[in-house]
């Protein structure tokens, strides 16, 4: 970051070709609020959207205990054996406020990690959930075009971050373990919903027999919901990424699932409705960051949210007062 | 409308006396998109506001054809009889499109609305969810504060209408039919996974045995979920609205539900947490409402959205000339 930047069109020519330090260098920039930094970004990712739109983008969500490491190290290491070029990007808000990280361990996908056609990228660290969600919007973004043929987002299963990520992938997976049905491992709410694939994992020895059930349990769950797109239905498959048993057909289904919706149309419209989601979220997540990057604006916030809280103001009048000392700042209010 | 308003301390007295009138009147000023009607509805609001917060909060969601007016009318009849007053609001962010509502047919609830306990509103039109939710939620602050015990909140299940709901009712209860397992019947996805209260209605006659399939089946897939609290399962019911049958025992575990949250303290810890999302959501929501309220605004919205459905800017940059659109309004900006 102490090192001035390259020009837009040099830096935008490297990423295209495939630098992963130029790479690398683009993604910490996305990450950073300083205002020159964010123009600098904003530049280099609206000469990159031309390259941008080849990938395949995969979510992946499983809670800590399901083996989600191993499964993207095992799946990582199947598509860069064919031939496929990864990158991994992370979402987890919980790192700021507690120093770790989901990738930041690196002893994590050593192997993967090891392989010139894989890109692993760590957690961003941010405020909140929007500046995080962005961030990895636009690290996607950056990923896809240089030349990724698969960018897969990782999220850690807490707070509404699954959400924010089935909003930026074309398909969904959620990753389990078997003995899915009791409280302890039961997923939370609505991340069930959000998956167009299913995978128990850790499916081998003492295990199976729970893992077939659990497949079975979760195939009914999802028999009662309606399926997202026309041209498919969710599906619940077995693996084992330890001893690297069902990679290749959870594969082969992810590229069944991105055949059907590109036969039915679906796949370039969900593209199309989330890029106009991703604006207007983007609008009013900037709002809110905006607001909590001004200090004062920050403490005015926080003494309306304890009014709201403590039933002292309406949530519409601490809304409004909030809102006009934002507009009273004019143009300069949005920050990066 | 014509009428001039009455000044906020004698409207607030009208209302917290139980004039249905006044109530009525007080719900189409927040209604009301005019700069002056807003600031009395905001000082309105606010003078209530200590009034308000005793009503339990409900909502219900069911889609068309689950015989959700019967249930609401069978259950809101139970309700009255037993001494409490009842007030039912409705979502619908399609009527405003359609020129209907599912509140505007005057047969609906048709002994319910002649009881004088009961007091029945009609969906609110507005330009977008957020703006309708607002109103229902200020419109619903207001019906607590005129003294009703219970506050229904209806949803007709399309969209994301169902989680603007729950995150505004104290319990959310879903509505289904027998036969939930089929494609054509099988709810929008998301939804289960916000309901504390399942009640499979039509469970009578030759629907029965189809009824407890389906109740056995969506108490499986709820053992799945994480529950929302502590102190409350999720459960599934069987009634027959038609038959009054079964809606005793619904209001009885709403009543568990409220005393069990009580005693956990995760009520009023969730009415707290609600009051603050709502404070940012309103801020949001004012904004996209605002930029959509102006003319220039909006036509530049929709050549944006254009340009960035077809691939020709970035969400990013697309959101940031918006941004800076509106904020160069300066405070006037921020529309009612």
């Amino acid at each position: 970051a102490g090192r001035s930047l390259p020009d837009t069109e040099s830096f935008a020519a490297a990423i295209r070709a495939g630098d992963r330090r130029m790479l690398a260098r683009a993604i910490t920039l996305v990450e950073s609020t300083r205002t020159d930094h964010r123009a600098a970004a904003e530049a280099l990712l609206e000469a990159l959207l031309p390259d941008a739109g080849r990938a395949l983008r995969v979510g992946i969500s499983g809670t800590p205990g399901v083996g989600k490491s191993t499964f993207i190290e095992a799946l990582g290491l199947h598509l860069v054996d064919s031939g496929k070029r990864l990158a991994v990007l992370a979402v987890d808000p919980t790192s700021a406020r507690s120093g770790g990280s989901i990738l930041g361990d690196k002893t994590r996908m050593e192997q993967l990690s090891r392989r010139p056609e894989a890109f692993i990228r760590p957690s961003p660290a941010g405020r909140s959930l929007g500046g995080v969600a962005r961030r990895t919007r636009e690290a996607l973004l950056l990923c896809d075009a240089a030349g990724h043929d698969v960018v897969l987002v990782e999220t850690v299963g807490i707070g509404q971050s699954e959400t924010a990520v089935a909003d930026m992938v074309d398909l969904f997976m959620l990753l389990l373990a078997p003995g899915g049905g009791d409280d302890l491992q039961g997923i939370k709410r609505g991340v069930m919903e959000l998956a167009d694939l299913i995978v128990i994992n850790k499916a081998d020895g003492d295990l199976l027999p729970a893992a077939k059930t659990a497949q079975a349990d979760y195939r009914s769950a999802l028999g009662l919901m309606r399926p997202r797109f026309a041209a498919w239905k969710a599906e619940v498959l077995l693996a084992s990424a330890l001893r690297s048993e069902g990679i290749g057909p959870v594969w082969e289904r992810i590229e069944a699932f991105r055949q059907g919706l590109t036969d039915s149309g679906e796949f370039d419209r969900q593209r199309a409705d989330q890029a106009v989601s991703w604006m207007w979220r983007d609008l009013t997540d900037t709002v809110v960051e905006s607001l909590q990057a001004d200090a004062e604006l920050r403490a005015a916030a926080e003494r309306r949210e304890r009014e709201v809280r403590d039933g002292r103001s309406t949530p519409m009048a601490a809304a409004r007062s909030l809102l006009e000392a934002f507009l009273r700042r004019g143009p300069e209010a949005a920050r990066p």
